[in-house]
C-alpha cells in the first residue's frame, strides 16, 4: 500500500557501524525482533526523543545512558513500546542493557535502548536476553538492510536510504533506516530513525545537524495527529573517512555534511508519511504567504489534521470547502480571508476567499486522482512559508487500529 | 446508528414561536429543506457562532443583523453551508433574507440566516425563494419536530428535547432542537441549535444564560475536531408565560431558567455526538485532579481528539496504552505521570502510571463491549475538573467522509 515507495535501495554500510537482527520469541502476534547497532570506539552520537510526558521507560534510559557516556551500542526491540509499564519498565529495560553490556563487554552506560511496538504489556524480558548473543553473532557492516526489515511494526515495507557525497575530495556516506506507520505527528512520532555517518564531527556540531535535519523532515509529517510515548532519532558520526575533523559550523564541509543528512532524513521521514498506516495518498501541504514561519506551520498542521480533509482526500473529492474550513480554524489573528487563495497541483481553487473563477471540478479531480497531491494555500500577508508532508485517512487506517494488539 | 438515542421526544410549544419548514429542490442528493422560525415581537435573543474566520455568508449577516434589530425570523436551509463563496455567498444570503422580508412584512435585519451542507457551492437562491412561502404558510407552534428533521444533513436521527420547569408557581417551557454529525468540536461545531423558551429574560441576561449553557454543552464536544464554517446556536426568551421579567442574573428564578435552558443544551450536545457520523459508541471523558479547568479540557480533549483511543474504543479493545500516551502529548508542564491514575467506568486500569495490579484484560474489555463508556483520568496534583464528550471513530466515519458530497 506504501505511496511511491519502491523495494529498499542499496544501503552502503558506514565505517565503524554494524548491525545484527535476530528474532526473539512473544506470545504476541506481531513482528517480534532485537537488533544490535555497534559503534566504534571515537565515534560522535546525537539524539532526540519524544516530547511525551509520558515516554518509554527506553527512552528515559537512553536520554540518562547519553549524558553519561559515549555510546557503543543501540538496543532496538520490535513488537513491545515498554511504555505505561511503571517502575518495572524501567527495570525491564535496564536488564536487557545489562545483558547486551556482558556480552559486549562495555558498561551499561554505553548502550542505548529503543522499543517500539504496544503499549502497557511488560517487556518479554528473558526472550530479549535470549536473542542478544544471536545478534551480536550476525554484527556486519552490512547488516542495515537487515536491521530496517528488523525494527518495523505495521510498517509495511521497509525504509532506508544511503548517500556518498564527495566533500574535500573524500566520499562521505549517509546511511540511515527508519520505521514508523501511526502515531505519527511532530515532536517526533512512533517513529524510530538511526542514521549514521564516517565524517569526522564533534558531538556539538553532530547535535545541530541533527537538529537543523530533524527540524526540517522528520517533525514535518503527521499521519495521525497522535505522538508516541517512545519516538528517538539517533545520528551518529565515526569518523572513519578519510576526512578531516569537521570543527566549524561554519565551514563548507560542515554544511555539505548537514545538507547530506538532511536529504537521508527528508527521504526517511517522506518514507514515514507514504507507508502511514492505510495511506493511499501522499500530500504535500504548502503554506505561503505567512507573516511567520510558526504561523504557516500552524495552517499546514491544522489541514494536515484534518479528518474531513483526509477523508476527501481518500474519495479523490476535491472538496476544497474542508481545506478553507481547517485552514479558517487555525486560529490566525486577523485573517483576511479575502486574500486566501488554494491551489491543488497547479490548478487555482480558490482566489481572493471564494471559488476561483477559472476553476472546474474536473480539474480538481484530474489532480486528485493522482497518488501524489500538493495543496498550496497562499495567506496573502507575508512572505513566510512551511510545509508538511501527510497522507489520507482511508478505511485501511480504522481496520489496522481497531485490529492492531488483538491476541 | 445513533448510540442510545431514541426517536424524537414530545416537543413541546413555545407560547410565540412558530416554525414552518418546507423542501426546495437543489441538484445535490441530499437532504434541502428550508426552516422558518418566526418570532413574536418582543421576545429577547441572543445567538453564539463559529470562530472560523473562514465563517459562512450567513454567519456574517446572522451577526450583523442581530446588532441591528431585534429578530423576527430564522431562516435556516439544509444542504447547502454557503460558506467559501465570497462575495456572492453574502449577496445570495441577503436575498433569501429579503425574500422573507417581503413576504412576512417585516426589515431585512429582523431576519437571521442560517446554512448548513456543502461547502463552496453557490446558495439556490431561487429553489429558496420559491419554498419560502410555502414554508410561512405551513407556520404553527407544533412545527418544532419537522423543524427538527428539516434540519438535518447527514444526521441520521432528529434531535430535540422539551423541558417544563415550574417558577415561583408559573410553569416555563424550553424547547430545542439541533443538527450535527460531522465537523464537530469545540468553538462550536457544524451544528445549528435553536433554543427557545416563554420566560421573560432581557437580552443581557439571556447572553448570560446561552453562554453558561453553550460552555457546558456544546462547547464540551467533539466528533472529529473539526470546526464549521457555519455553526451557531441560537437563544430566544418570548417572555410570553406568566412568570414576570427576570432582571436580576442572581435571582432564584434566573438560575431555574438558566439551569433548564443548559439541560436542555446539554441533552443536544450529547444527541450530536450519540449521532456522530459512523458513532458506535458514546464516550465521557471525565479529568480529575488537575490544577486547573482549562488544563483538564486540555487533556480531556486530546484523549477525545486521539484518532488511535478512538479506533480503539471502536474495536471494543480496552487499549489503554493509547490513553496514556494521549494524555502524555497534552502539553501539561510538570506532570508526574506516576501520579496519573486512569478508569474504564470503576475499572482502575493505571495507578501511579503503570498497570494497576488489580487490572485484568477481562474487566477492561467488560467495560469497553458496551454503548457507553465512560473514561476518566486524575492527574493526581489537584482540584479541578472538566468534561468532554465524543464518540469512536469508525468504518463509517470513512465511507461517510468519502462519499459525502459525491453527485
Amino acid at each position: 500500500m506504501a505511496v511511491g515507495l519502491n523495494r529498499l535501495p542499496r544501503l552502503r554500510p558506514v565505517a565503524g557501524i554494524r548491525l545484527g537482527s535476530a528474532p526473539f520469541s512473544s506470545k504476541g502476534t506481531h513482528r517480534n525482533a532485537i537488533t544490535v547497532l555497534s559503534i566504534d570506539e571515537g565515534a560522535s552520537s546525537a539524539a532526540v526523543f519524544t516530547r511525551n510526558a509520558f515516554c518509554a521507560a527506553p527512552v528515559e534510559i537512553a536520554r540518562a545512558h547519553l549524558h553519561k557516556a559515549a555510546p557503543r551500542f543501540c538496543l532496538i526491540n520490535s513488537g513491545n513500546a515498554n511504555a505505561g509499564n511503571g517502575v518495572r519498565g524501567v527495570e525491564d529495560t535496564l536488564l536487557t542493557c545489562k545483558a547486551l553490556a556482558q556480552h559486549a563487554g562495555c558498561s551499561v552506560a554505553e548502550v542505548l535502548p529503543f522499543s517500539t511496538g504496544v503499549i502497557g504489556e511488560p517487556l518479554p524480558v528473558v526472550s530479549i536476553g535470549d536473542a542478544i548473543p544471536r545478534a551480536i553473532a550476525l554484527l556486519s557492516p552490512k547488516g542495515w538492510a537487515k536491521a530496517a526489515r528488523a525494527i518495523m511494526t505495521t510498517d509495511t515495507i521497509p525504509k532506508g536510504m544511503s548517500k556518498i557525497t564527495q566533500i574535500q575530495g573524500h566520499p562521505i556516506t549517509v546511511t540511515g533506516i527508519a520505521k514508523g506507520a501511526g502515531m505519527i505527528r511532530p515532536d517526533l512520532a512512533t517513529m524510530l530513525a538511526f542514521v549514521a555517518t564516517d565524517a569526522n564531527v564533534n558531538e556539538d556540531g553532530l547535535r545541530q545537524i541533527l537538529q537543523y535535519a530533524v527540524e526540517r523532515s522528520f517533525n514535518r509529517i503527521s499521519v495521525d495527529g497522535d505522538t508516541s510515548t517512545n519516538d528517538a532519532c539517533v545520528l551518529i558520526a565515526t569518523g572513519q573517512s578519510q576526512l578531516p575533523c569537521i570543527d566549524s559550523t561554519d565551514s563548507i564541509e560542515y554544511l555539505a555534511c548537514r545538507d547530506t543528512v538532511t536529504e537521508v532524513c527528508t527521504h526517511l521521514a517522506q518514507a514515514i508519511v507514504r507507508d502511514g498506516e492505510g495511506a493511499t495518498k501522499f500530500v504535500t501541504i504548502e503554506v505561503d504567504g505567512g507573516r511567520t514561519e510558526e504561523e504557516c506551520r500552524q495552517v499546514a498542521y491544522a489541514i494536515a489534521h484534518s479528518l474531513l480533509v483526509k477523508t476527501a482526500f481518500f474519495a479523490s473529492d476535491p472538496n476544497w470547502g474542508r481545506i478553507v474550513a481547517a485552514l479558517g480554524r487555525a486560529g490566525l489573528k486577523g485573517l483576511n480571508v479575502n486574500r486566501v487563495s488554494i491551489f491543488l497541483d497547479d490548478v487555482c481553487v480558490v482566489e481572493r476567499g471564494g471559488r476561483a473563477a477559472s476553476y472546474t471540478e474536473a480539474k480538481g479531480r484530474a489532480v486528485l486522482s493522482q497518488d501524489e497531491v500538493k495543496v498550496r494555500a497562499d495567506l496573502g500577508r507575508g512572505h513566510a512559508s512551511s510545509i508538511v508532508w501527510t497522507c489520507d485517512l482511508s478505511y485501511d487506517y480504522v481496520r489496522i487500529n481497531a485490529e492492531y494488539r488483538t491476541w
